[in-house]
């Protein structure tokens, strides 16, 4: 365990300077799609219409919590390894590698098939990640592995109602 | 109730369209002001560190809260009078009001002078909202007393923190 | 405070006479339009057929809570005021503003939009009162409030269905 | 297990042809019943004053909670038996076999003699309906049994209340 | 109380050896159909793709929850009448009155049909065991009947679900 | 239903008054063994040793559990039936039919044949008292059947204990 | 700690053998109140009947919950002790030191009159009972003293019901 | 929003300081009163004897909470306006409008009467706060009516226990 | 068990009347200083600033609900033995023992070094009370010490604060 | 991501063509080890007698739990990986690799052995199962990780019964 | 209450100096054997093997429960006497008047016997600590004897189940 | 799966011989230390004193509450390979790898400072037996990646508190 102080300005280093800056930039990137798809997930929630509305709408706010939960822990990851986590608007907005959520109402189709094309490159990002970090840091790895478990079965669940 | 399709294409509107117009344009302005400080909520909850981290860490968690749950209510007014709400990232760090969050860590006394500043500011559009909507539409300034009555109580128990 | 005995023979009076006549009569309609379409509710529920019927069927019940919980608000308002309320199959029948839903088996689609018609009726009619009340009793004001933005959203996530 | 189409438009009938017609009809002449009585317990819940006023309030409330449940496995039964259930106002208003609930405040005690005269009426529609139903369909005759034995407690606790 | 030991060991026997037998051949045969339904359903849940997906897929799991605790009352019931249940795979699979499921993939409408048609079998079965067992053991009989009257509400609400 | 004042002082009586007397006779003395039997099982549960000890104290408060909601549900039912139930330790001691517990100590094995012996003499009451009342009053029966499939069940995990 | 078996078997006694003999009967005779008193609360329980009916009702089932969960902590106890509990309906008959309770239906004066003298007698053995093991064993001292704490909260509730 | 520091020493005050002084004012006028009441409410719940006892004692119970909570609310609003609340209990006895609690036992009926006056002075006070705030703070207001709405209907609850 | 009628009216009185006088002089002493240290714990919670505030905020209230309990079962012990208690404002801000707690705002250090000088008074009248009742009545000696148990945990969390 | 069709019908595939092969084909085998089991499960359940029936009776449901979950987790793993679950009862009674448990009442100690037998085989497919797709598919390999480890304590659980 | 500083430096002293010497000391050495037994019944929970392994698995479990409870109340009892508590590994290695517990797997009747010696030790010196105490502090006391009690039912509860 | 018997007694082995020792051995050195830690946390929460007392007191709890869940699952992980754990005082006080914990009261600061240290160490433990377990038991390193994430989040919410 390194005794130097950390950016956060911590005693104790959990890893190491090189294992920890390359960690902690692969789960910002992840950090920036996740706090971003949440918000891509509200904006649905809000403009999705049609005749699966009750549907759709009570599925994306199930989405959005495990969005959430996910980020928070990224987030707290990227802290517990002593490195300041950045997860405001513009950063957000400058940063995410997710494709613009189109503007105005959408039907439950459009809806569905928009969302899930965000989610799998969510996926794709955190697979990448997964394979990055799967070399620096166990622990930082199996917390990326559950989060994608979850968003992968949540992609099933969205894509099993596309035509 | 007028007969005219809205705009999200619902066949029953509840206000008139002058009064539809100006009271969802009120309430967009708000939703930016508390989508963006929710995400400097988590940006603060993340950063901060000394004494007293503890006591504001799980502070800042339960003030978030309250911004979320306040702004989907508010979204889901703009939605309910026929309107589609925007809440995606580059739109809120665009049109948000507040002054941004300083980036990397933060001790806990200039967290919570930080977040204080930001939370009077959203209150004082919260204020100016609902002298505007109270001529327009009683169930929206109804909405908007609620949402600041608990965001001016969240502030009390932020400022009597500062010496 | 008045002092002459109320109708419900209670010795207090929390409005004057004039007042609390006109206040119990606004909310004495509501109240049949509001038991009335708890009924209708349950009739819809009971008789919905077709692919979406698991949806609306359960949807349907969280308005009938919402009608029912509304109903008994109103109804012991007026007994507070000192009235006698009258919800009783007969006088709900006669006086109930809401057009007769219609008999038997009805599809999905029909069903939202049978029971959206009879919902934006009844909110119409809450608007109305809320103007009504509004000069006489402001804490039968904030109930009606309450009642009709709590329909409202529901309004909003039944014709949100509608194409 | 017939295949003709049922009224609700059902490919699989669990019943015959003539067997579900008695027991519908008799189903649904109870629930007539049913939901009149849940009716007058929410009139006579409001209506109460007196010495006991409050124990008598709470009585009403459980005692109407007992008759909505019955009445939607009774109407959700003629359903699942293929056949549209009736539960407007304006029929139960004319249909029903109850006497009509008296108007205005009542006394506690006229309170519990009312109510426990029409719930009696209520158990000798049930029994009847059970001898009728026996001979048909054992599934039904088994709800109403549960019905019964529900209302028949609700009435000695009724009754054991008049001097 | 017959005083011989039952073929599970036991030394109460609560039927005569007659009724006993017939009785838990009865039931035996249940079983099967109640075992076989509910691996039908998982089969289903796990296989249904569309529009519906979400729906569906949550109510197949409240079916399959009503099935395994009904076969587990069953078996149960063969157990206290002092008789060795049986519901290996190999034996279910042979003894089973149900049609197969299809393989592979099904379209929402497909799944409900295939699975209202199994449903209605199992039902079928059901009627006449209650039948059977009427004659022998009213214990039994009621139990049955309360299985039979859950799934034949789960068969209206899946039905209800067809064009 | 009859119009003639009950023992108990009720004015309306749901029974004839030939099928009163003999219904609440058979419950009185079902009464009288589910009441000692559950006195017996405290004994047994206060005074077993031995290896298995914990598994069979347990196991008998669950016995208990259903034997105090049994005979609680029995005397109400003659209550409901306008008679007064008889529940003193004297009386009890006078008319059970049981078979008095041993005194003292006893080890687990005898703790489950004595309690066994004692639970299937209930039983064997019960399903003679379910004959009577079946042509009597069908609530009755019914209330006796779901008693006795309970004790049943309980038998079948005692029983299944015996070498 | 003694290392003589105790009549229950055990090896280790917690009490010497003079102290033991003396409490262990101290704790019986305590017992066979509260187990006969229980039943006392039932019988009265069943039969009250009258214009209070609910509220004593449902004030019975309070104090014979409190009086089965003091009997279970007595008896054992004295299992504790090392020495077998009695608790039978015959040996209760004979060893309870309260008057028996009238026969028949009790209006509800005279219930709340006759429950509170068996319970204030009991009240009077517990005060007894604690002095004699007051200087035996401290531990069965504290158990009583907050078994008469709640016994003589109860009677407060109940006296202050008479006029 | 103003900023000169407040005298509980905020650096950001709410309301301009003539605002400001006037709400808090009322506001503590009417914490006076409410505090005063909550510990007669108490005098009341401990005192009570006489038939309805119970029902009564447990009714105050359910006030008391109310009004505990609306104080609390009250003073936390004159803190979140910057200034100290004041509750001790020698200012409360001065401050209150309130006509002291009669001392001693007092029989259901008088204190039903007592009580309902109490109520109703600290209704009438509330209101006559409601208008004063009414043009000076929207979210104080809408606070007072809150806590009057729920009051008034206590107060109803109470007095329709009078003959 | 003595006979004579005590001050509320009991026919029943638990203690000799020398015993309950001063048993029950004792309870109210203490009672007026639970009361009193409730209202100033409220004060203190309302009027905290500095650093520490949400931490002393959150632990008052748990101190307070600890002293409402403690009153409750002060009072209602002293109401079981027959006497009337006093715990209305005026005679609260007469008998209290505490010195009256500072007005306007309070540093935490304040707050928590005076409210840690009255609770550690509270004890020691506590204390006195003990060893009085201990000769008098057993059940008050045993409630008393609970209280104080309690509080003196409360007094070590409070001081251990303190530099 | 690959963009060819899944045998499902999904647009968007998680894994190339030959790694979704065969990590869904070796999850298929352990699916029916894993249905199959739970089934032999309950044949266990049912069908154990002997001393320490109730105590294996109800782990054995504790171990059916983890197996259903287990069951449904890998099945719904398959289908998010595109292709159809397999799960009826023909072909897990064809494909499970385990040995028939064997038929009618078993003892304890059999039963404990035979299970504990299968569960064996059962985690000796998963340990392969694990190493084939480790290398294929972290996420996979991570979901059969948690199964196995959940198996091996309940292996521990059933074999530390073992003499 | 005296004023000079304990010795964990706090200002007021409950007890005086020769009081809290004796008692802390009595209070420390029952604190040795708490933890010590609560480490054994670890051991013992993780350490059992034989038939009646999960029986004993469980109940180790709820006397460790109890055990971590009581040595957490009689630890912050001595820190409310001022005086720092002793709880590290070394210091209770070497402090514990318990007999070590063996080493390696142990049969149930082993496990059962080895632990039951233990506790009956633990209850031994807690008898004793209770008479020290009892003439030093009556708050001390009741603490030990509460966690007596417990103890000695736990041991009831485990020698019940040796031959 | 190996068939020679473990030292447990086991009859099937989980992992080969070689495997299973080293494992458990590693297994077996990082139950000591979370052992210790967590007789060290409570050690630190009984004796930490000073300004941040409350706030740190609760903390170590929710790291104790960790603590103890992990060791049992390491335990228990060791009983499932088949080897007897050990986690007896003296064995856990000989075999620790942690530092000391200081003796007497500790400020809040030094508290925190302390269990950081050996928090930090107890994690460099777990970092080396993750690495030396992955190569022989992919669950054994799964539970030790869970426990070190737990702990390296708790170590981030302690150390955030250092200046």
């Amino acid at each position: 365990m390194s005794k130097e102080k950390t950016s956060l300005g911590f005693k104790r280093s959990i890893l190491a300077q090189s294992q920890q800056e390359k960690t902690t930039q692969t789960l910002q990137q992840t950090l920036f799609d996740l706090v971003d798809l949440a918000l891509q997930g509200k904006q649905a929630h809000w403009n999705v219409v049609g005749a699966h509305f009750r549907s759709v709408h009570l599925q994306l706010d199930e989405i959005i919590d495990s969005l959430r939960e996910a980020s928070d822990e990224v987030a707290e990851r990227i802290a517990t390894l002593g490195v300041s986590p950045e997860g405001r608007s513009a950063a957000v907005a400058e940063h995410t590698r997710l494709e613009a959520y189109p503007a105005g109402g959408q039907s439950t189709a459009a809806t569905v098939s928009n969302f899930a094309d965000r989610l799998a490159s969510t996926i794709q990002g955190l697979r990448q990640a997964i394979e990055t970090v799967g070399e620096l840091d166990p622990i930082s790895e199996d917390l990326l592995i559950g989060v994608s478990a979850s968003l992968e079965k949540h992609l099933w669940m969205l894509q099993a109602q596309e035509d």
